[in-house]
């Protein structure tokens, strides 16, 4: 996603997307359609990983296929460095930006991930990272996999987007807002917000072992892909450092249960998320060093969540590991 | 004191002080005298922070006068920039490097703190923070207060020594040296060092309440202020981050008993010591933003380090509160 600082110094996003989407009935010009599709994503970015999850939750990948740019890129476009040749394999380009050219040329907004381009064109579709993964569970249905969870089932959508909705403004977005302030007034405003919409979560979390129901939903997708991050990146560099996630026992012990469950720890590059917060932003960490810490171990220890009772993918069954070609590579996980 | 990083992207400490002693015998033209020696410190820093501690733990605030610089400086000398008029009320300085000047004309080395400063003359006596905290427990003894503590005892000072030394160059300076690092590979090398340093500690505090022998000495008092700095500052500033102090439970546990103990606790400025890392060091942190964090609650929480023993003054009896005019601010402490 792309970031910008207002003139009173608080953080504010563009979200302004192409909010073109691919759908059962092709009504956008774009029908879901097996093979025709790339997944554009960058493992370092949080709203990119939302897309891998779901993406592997729900079995999609013989049906997607699934690009990677590199952890860091410049001032206008993720890159696929991480590729032969610096070219993606599909696509053949070098730079995620040129699929937005294609289909926009002189496209001024920023160059984001999660995209998704259109491998006959090669022109993007959209990079509307919200819809991306809805869309993933009400569009793509016909092609999830036997046993794939319901993560945006009908009789939870509106309680999930309300709980979506305050974890995005507050949480999801909340960290950038510590982060990229301008001001120390609109920092310590921001990080009294951020902490009182955790301390709310974890209340919510206290005796319930997912967000909305007994089950994974996008909720959890989308709180995931911010917790995961916390003591890596957000205490340290976004100066999120009332606590770390680590000393917040309920968030702590509901981050790694969802991080043992096929589908989300796995897609996790500790290493690659390092680089992108501490490389990217020259203006916060101008030595351009990344810490060695925090150390990881802790992850995989037991988090007695189970006792709360709950089914992670409901009457479905988890998902299977990783396929070829899309493991995280060793030593960059936990 | 002052810092430079070498070719190598290595930090290493100029460690060239005015090694001019005041003592007993007033061998160096200075001898011990009441009332004439101002000691000159910053709540912020560590190294003065030493001398805070060890004045007060002995009892010499009657003989021997102090002056705070605040927590930040520029390029050149600490500041009196918290007294009225920005004028040190004895000194009658605005700046700490006008007392080097008067001694040393041009003097082209770092202008820092602890530093004492003959009051009569005006000129600095001596910077030498390593020696200051031991000529204070044994050339300043006919001043002590009843029940000091013997904070540098013959039968062990070779002990103390020894644990200093390690403690000095692996933590006191350690923290620094990964602060600091030029380059990613010096970084990565300090923050081994620094670790593996800690977890040596850790296994000495495990079965014994101090450092050396069972009382508080001089070697509590200078790994001590490294600790009461590693959450707030060194963790996240100096990404000294494979734990917090927090999630260190055999040295955190320490540092809470000391913290508890007169005379430590009681000499730390957290919001001090905040100002002066974050915003000092702009080729950092060049936001100037200071974190709200961490939560210093647990500072105050219950250590059981009295299970393993130990007699914290020995045959003394603890420090008063600390003098009149000599408290950390409300809300500054934990």
């Amino acid at each position: 996603m792309a970031a910008y600082v207002a003139g009173n110094g608080e953080f504010t996003r563009d979200t302004n997307y192409i909010t073109t989407r691919i759908t059962a009935d092709g009504r956008d010009g774009y029908p879901v359609q097996p093979g025709r599709y790339r997944l554009v994503v960058a493992r370092a970015c949080p709203w990119a990983n939302r897309a891998i999850i779901v993406r592997r939750l729900l079995g999609l990948e013989p049906v997607l296929s699934i690009g990677f740019c590199g952890p860091t890129h410049d001032e206008r476009s993720w890159t696929f460095d991480l590729d032969p040749g610096g070219v993606d394999p599909v696509l053949k380009i070098p730079r995620l930006g040129d699929a937005y050219f294609k289909r926009f040329p002189g496209y001024p907004k920023g160059i984001t991930v999660p995209a998704i381009v259109d491998v006959p064109t090669g022109s993007v579709v959209t990079n509307d990272f919200a819809q991306i993964t809805l869309d993933f569970s009400t569009e793509w249905t016909a092609y999830h996999r036997d046993g794939a969870p319901r993560l945006y089932p009908d009789e939870l959508r509106s309680e999930i987007d309300e709980v979506n909705k305050r974890i995005y403004a507050e949480i999801n977005n909340g960290v950038y807002r510590c982060g990229f302030a301008g001001s120390q007034q609109a920092y310590d405003a921001a990080y009294d917000r951020l902490f009182t919409a955790l301390d709310w979560v974890s209340d919510r979390l206290a005796a319930q072992r997912y967000l909305v129901g007994d089950t994974i939903t996008e909720a959890d997708v989308r709180f995931f892909t911010t917790l995961v991050r916390f003591d890596p990146v957000y205490h340290g560099h976004f100066k999120c450092n009332r606590h770390k996630l680590a000393e917040m026992p309920v968030l702590w012990a509901y981050a790694r249960d969802l991080f043992q469950t096929p589908g989300f720890g796995d897609t996790v590059d500790f290493t690659q998320i390092k680089q992108h917060y501490y490389l990217v932003h020259a203006d916060i960490n101008p030595t351009g060093i990344v810490p060695r810490g925090p150390d990881l171990a802790g992850w995989l220890s037991p988090h007695g969540r189970e006792s709360l009772g709950g089914r992670p993918f409901g009457d479905g069954v988890p998902a299977g590991p990783p396929v070829e070609g899309e493991r995280v590579p060793a030593g960059h996980g936990a």
